[in-house]
């Protein structure tokens, strides 16, 4: 059984790759860490775990980790992963880290969304953990920049279009993310009483997944590519529903769409080219992204949905570590 | 007190339109109307009326109606209310239709998207009801076509911009409605279990209220214009949330597009510009448009948000109502 | 017009207030305070209002209070208020006070829930504000202790039976409230995230609302009664819903009590007697409230449903407020 | 691998079922079939299937079930189980029948609340699979009947004190379920934007859980014992919360209680018990049952929470599957 710890085991893309990994057949967790007052039985800390699961969440320790773990699912935040990630790696640990920081290959980009970027070394080796489209740089990855959610579900909704060269202009990205998307911190805004039969627009113009998105649909496409992302929060808990509009090059028909979808994900297990609109709760808790495209008025429009804490997160960082060390891509994953 | 029947008083803007009804300081509700099978006194058949409301609903009786009232909404679904409204027409009462059946002038779009139209004569004459944009005519009509909740979020959020002639291509609204857009009948789409922490596109490519959308836009612009229309259902009651695209003709900032809608809508007590994205909950339950222009990467965004059953329906017919009898706009309305 | 001013108008009781005095035709609220970083133009700290309120909430200001305002509401916490309302009192202010300070009428009683008890002798004279039970002694009050939102679900509920001395030993009251009964303030059990799809038992053993519930029914009943009291809060923003369980001092048939409990209210505008089980969201954003008696298994189960904010709080405070200054008592409420 | 069939398997229950089956290590689905308006591709059918499983639903064929299945998930509804189950025994295949057709022994009291019992044969030998209380008689069944999502949750959280005689008078329980449990067909009340932000109790005096409840509660404490039952239904999917009232015999204290629930339930894996109130979130998708028995008033209140679909339904079939069969009791439960 491959040992792996999880860092930062305390937020909502902990407890998911928590949840995953006690179904996994050929991994188990030995190592989980939070912020000390975060920490405890991790069934006192979550009493959905009783019974479940016996670990406890400790206040991180380099010496044990390198005792117990061969790889790191590091569930830190933006701007702080940075500064654990490259002692993982230097103690000879894999990571696949959940943050934007190894993302973003251009620093001055980074450097505008986030913060000064402190290491620009490993950056450099980290490999995109978009599963099917860069599955051969991740079995041998040592760092995983696992993807954000939204640019998940934005890639894989438009790189048959994006690889066959067949779109041109904006592509304009309108998505809605359940409400767990917000993080488990109490705000304002995702109070329940505030929350709940609301729908909202926010990260107008400047959300951060912006530039990651163009720089994968740029790769994707072996050309530039200008992505406007409007992401927007509805009352449910789980998945992402984007609505992806472009434009064809030239003039195309719904049906070769359509094939040309279902041909390039022929193999793929956990990406499902469908007839019809996807349902956002079809796949709610899996790692599955339903995609559906269609032509309105002379444009491609293609509907795209993931769960955002499953492929969105933790279900796509556990398909890359199948990956990395040759398990069965869908080991411990519904 | 003027007296207001409803013709299909047991749906869901029947019903809003009875609770706003109820305030009103110059209108009373003298005639409720409705299938056999859902007739009988109002607080029996709604229990939230119980102890607010002592009236009836009947069987639709036309001797009764012509006595009892001067003015009628008629609630009826499309392709149903054009077989009652010329008989009310021709005993001089003034109608507010719900339908879609007089908002499209064209009768070939009409009957492509519906069925054949059989009130040609009255469909001439129709005004459609979007209040801020067509005071004057409503003023003197005897038949309003009550605009769709979609139309009415997309034109008030991007007339500013048609009657100013600064936009080109199509315009592309992407917009989210809560559950009660679907109608009072049970489905196994909006069967709880199915509809609850769901979230889904529909209408893809075909919804009718697109017609009715470039009709109108073209109207205020003066010159044609090109609507996608994309519509998605969300698991909440209340309200629509429309993310409207466009390209601007020349350059513009930000500021300008800002300053121009609060210029354009300084006048009206119904439309609010804010400074800042409009959250869905603010407007419910109002009769109240909330708007916020932005500029991204060179498109203009708009974001315009009003509740589906108010603004996008029974609100507005009675605002049309106080257009048309010389009532104070607002009353009756919160 | 009565001049109104809301004290502590930042809450959700506060805002409802507001809401409620805008439709009010013969009072008009003059002032608002909150604390101050919660103040500013009303329509700016809670966007709701744009157009609708112009307004300030200010800092609490005594001097223009007393200028401005002849009757206060005031929607601040337990233990707070009674730091307030002897200098409003003593300033010949009328005041409708919503915490518990001037609920309970022995101090051991509340300061065994609460803490030291530091307005012993407003509280000898404050009048309990159940509206439909205490009406004569509400006429005259200069201060009204805003009942509790159990308790008047649970009073209301019981009252047919504690009056004609129908049921013995202790009654189980087993109440479910909207989040919304949680407050303003984000918490982690009340995020969305966590509180969303969720139910749960709070306040076990040891509810504030316990002791008023003992108080008033023993005043109902002229003998002492003991309640058991377990509230839960689940996934919706309104309502209380009320399971009374009881049993009859002497075998009753179900018809028996029907008959009394409309005959009990039967000049009671806000209080309706079904033939059914009352559903919460008939009574939503109402000051009604819906109750259904039934006999299973020769206990009386009453089920009784109000809206924790209106009829559990402000439309409650206003109803007092129409009693104390002779207005239509249903003047500005739905 | 075990062969096992679903019969009914396009309801709730059946799907469920699936979901486990799909990742149970010793059982594999070879037979599914419901209606023939609901047969197909399971993937088409249930799109969230896509992908994951590759079976079709058929029609049921009697020969082809005997040949490709040894057990059978039977959910059909009440009433109609009995049609089929006794071919189904005939056919040497073990049952696990979900209806409530087997699992009342007095055919009086079953054809009170339901219909004419036609299989008196086999309700002799019927087990009932409330696994934690007759597991020995679980293990060498034919047929099992299995317990009702209410029934488990009540007889769950009182076991303990049944069993050790501590408790007398009418046991009250008052249950919240989510809307799951009105099964797949849409109605009235489950119609999303009337199940939505509401809560109501049904089935007031008669649920036909009542009698089930009152078996095997006396059946456990070996004398006879009532049971008011009052079944409320909220907002949200998946979820029982039962709150239970009863009295002691004898003085006793909280602390005694814990350790008594503590001690009975000490080798279960799917109960715990808890040292503060359930959370209903935290069971959800899960087998498991969090209880926290506690003292008020000298009455004894104990919160019992299952997934009505999972414990209460389709993870407790399959957990008797497991018992039967000698496989780990937890394997393919979460």
């Amino acid at each position: 059984m491959l040992p792996v710890a999880i860092i930062g085991a305390s937020g909502y893309t902990g407890t998911e790759a928590i949840e995953i990994l006690m179904r996994h057949p050929n991994a188990e967790i030995t190592y989980l860490t939070a912020l000390p007052e975060e920490c405890g039985n991790v069934a006192e800390v979550f009493p959905r775990f009783k019974g479940r699961c016996a670990l406890d969440i400790e206040p991180l320790d380099m010496n044990k980790l390198t005792k117990k773990a061969k790889v790191v699912l590091c569930c830190l935040p933006h701007k702080v992963s940075m500064g654990f990630v490259p002692k993982l790696l230097a103690a000879s640990l894999k990571v696949i880290d959940f943050s934007a920081d190894y993302r973003i290959k251009d620093i001055a980009v980074y450097e505008k969304y986030y913060q000064p970027h402190t290491d620009a070394e490993n950056l450099k080796h980290a490999v995109y953990g978009l599963c099917e489209l860069f599955r051969d740089n991740i079995k041998n990855a040592e760092l995983i920049a696992n993807p954000g959610c939204f640019p998940t579900s934005l890639i894989l909704g438009i790189a048959p279009l994006l690889k066959n060269k067949l779109i041109k202009g904006t592509i304009i990205i309108n998505s809605v993310t359940g409400a767990s998307g917000a993080g488990k911190n109490p705000s304002k805004s995702f109070h329940f009483p505030n929350m709940n039969e609301n729908f909202f627009p926010y990260g107008i113009g400047k959300h951060r997944h912006q530039p990651e998105m163009e720089q994968i649909a740029s790769e994707v496409a072996g050309s530039d590519f200008e992505v406007l992302f409007q992401p927007h929060v509805g009352p449910f808990d789980y998945g992402i529903m984007s609505t992806i509009y472009c434009e064809p090059k030239e003039k195309i028909t719904a049906e070769k769409i359509a094939e040309l979808y279902k041909s390039f994900y022929k193999d793929e297990h956990f990406v499902q080219v469908l007839n019809t609109a996807p349902i956002l709760k079809d796949i709610a808790k899996t790692n599955y992204c339903h995609i559906y495209p269609a032509l309105c008025k002379d444009k491609i429009v293609i509907f795209s949905a993931i769960d955002n804490l499953i492929k969105g997160a933790s279900g796509q960082a556990i398909q890359n570590m199948n990956i990395m060390y040759g398990f069965d891509e869908t080991a411990g994953l519904l």
